[in-house]
């Protein structure tokens, strides 16, 4: 268990020397300026689209800084993570690109099209359980057994600065940024990316989206300490984490504004806006941010925002019900 | 009647300077490399993502370029034009941001979301009987009377230079790129980028690609002639033009390495795939390249191929039932 008070130790030099490692392998998604979503509530409103990052997720940066961060002899050893989605296949990917051996372990239930997705990028795939500390444990077992280095997926400080160089892209792309909001489940990506733009635009506020069903890093951060949920129920699968990480609760409650909750349909609503209106397939997670400022819940009035969208990894057919929900 | 012999005077020239003018007004889009989409087609395969740019395609880039390009008096004049779809939508946006008034003449039964968006940018719609020949008359008209300016949306040098930004960028981008696969409607965008893409990078293979049931463009190249279809059958509304234009066949006749067809259900499987694998609502129009990228009516086997994806504004009913297709 990591101490709180590591949190100072993730710096945004470490996202800037992130920001180096990706260079040429991550994409580096453009700010889109938005005319008709969110029209009239603020005085820009600017996505900045991990979905259209490689694997469909920002999760893919923080998994290549981590495995480019490996030493030659961890690189021969290779890699093993447990993830129930983006994370396992942004893993699977890294260490494709880095010519490494990677193993995802993954729920019993997981659905097929994301253990597809994990074996595409040529990583072996074992299935462990239903819950995320079934899963750890076997991931765990696995990095005993075979020697493979053992990786979380947002509570560490490799993790949290390859996410922070979404925020620097964002504090190059708009200087004047004033508000970004962004999706928190662990808090991997608000962290990495409240260390920049608050170390690039100590001005700029940073508020962090979850969904109502799973609201633990709103009620952490009120009662100032990590609470764990017993019950959680979402749409949105990527943000069903029970507590926050320790380094990613340190940073947050040292940087964020805040953080607001939105219903599932609020979710449902701003994805079918991102289709049409922005031409972007979001997933119920990737939207949360969206749902935040079309139904007003945080203040942008006269200010310029940025909304970052955390993936696309949606199931087609519930992407179709969605769509037809209108 | 423009000569064809007038096609030698939009240079690249011309796009260096709309790249200068669009500069902080379009959106930078970005070259987005597809690790699922066409693997193992290609050495490597890029999207360029038009459906990303202001007003949901690429036609933004000529408008503005066009407008910005008026004298002060033309601009207190105001500018009129014809558009069933996505050139309207660019003028008005244009025109709103260059305090200029606009009017943009429809056919009497375009759809009401294609009226709506064209007013949400401040522009007077005017309808006008059901065929381009019809609109063009009024908008002409709608110019003598008025004195507003009259813009057409393919066969102007202005807009050409304005497409042709596309093809700057994607030089920038990936200077070692093979071959560039564009949709061709009357030709603005692959003239432009076919303008830009040999100049910076002339052993670049450039083809276009069209719907079978609009293959004007490939029968015109064949002929040596522009060619003028009869009848008109296809998904792809934004290709639907009978003839290229004048200036634009003079350019594609020297510069296109060839043209190929794609049927309208490779186009629905494109559509999907580009839902699912790239996280991007594309519309029927802006899907046709990649259509021939995945029915590999293109042999790009070793290359770097950058295919343009030219607009998202689909009718959202149609764009469930070609999800739902599959």
């Amino acid at each position: 268990m990591v101490p709180v008070s590591l949190a100072a130790d993730v710096t945004v030099k470490d996202v800037e020397r992130a920001a180096e490692r990706l260079r040429g392998h991550a994409t580096r998604t453009p700010l889109l300026r938005q005319d008709l979503l969110g029209s009239g509530l603020a005085e820009g409103v600017f996505l900045k689209p991990e979905n259209l990052q490689r694997t469909g997720s920002f999760k893919f940066r923080g998994a290549y800084n981590t495995l480019a961060s490996f030493t030659p002899s961890e690189r021969r050893r290779g890699v093993v993570t447990s993830s129930s989605g983006n994370h396992g296949q942004a893993v699977a990917a890294a260490a494709q690109i880095l010519d490494m051996k990677a193993c995802v372990v993954m729920p019993e239930h997981a659905v097929q099209v994301k253990v597809d997705a994990v074996r595409s990028y040529g990583a072996r795939v074992v299935f462990a359980g239903t819950t995320s500390p079934e899963r750890e444990a076997t991931a765990q077992e696995i990095g005993r057994r075979e020697g493979a280095v053992v990786i979380g997926s947002f509570d560490d400080a490799r993790i949290i600065a390859g996410q922070g160089t979404a925020g620097l892209e964002i504090a190059e792309d708009l200087p004047d940024a004033d508000i970004v909001l962004s999706p928190v489940g662990g808090g991997g990506l608000i962290s990495g990316v409240a260390l920049a733009i608050k170390a690039k635009r100590p001005t700029a506020c940073v508020f962090g989206v979850e969904p109502s069903g799973a609201a633990d890093a709103a009620e952490s951060l009120r009662t100032g300490k990590i609470v764990t949920l017993g019950t959680i129920d979402t749409i949105a699968d990527g943000l069903r984490t029970s507590r926050v990480g320790n380094l990613n609760f340190g940073i947050m409650s040292r940087l964020l504004d805040g953080i607001v909750t939105v219903s599932d349909d609020e979710i449902r609503e701003a994805m079918r806006d991102l289709a049409f209106k922005s031409k972007l397939t979001v997933e119920p997670s990737g939207a949360v941010a969206v749902a935040a400022l079309l139904t007003g819940r945080i203040q942008v009035g006269g200010a310029k925002v940025v909304v970052l969208i955390s993936g696309g990894n949606v199931d087609p057919s519930m992407y179709r019900e969605i769509l037809a929900g209108s």
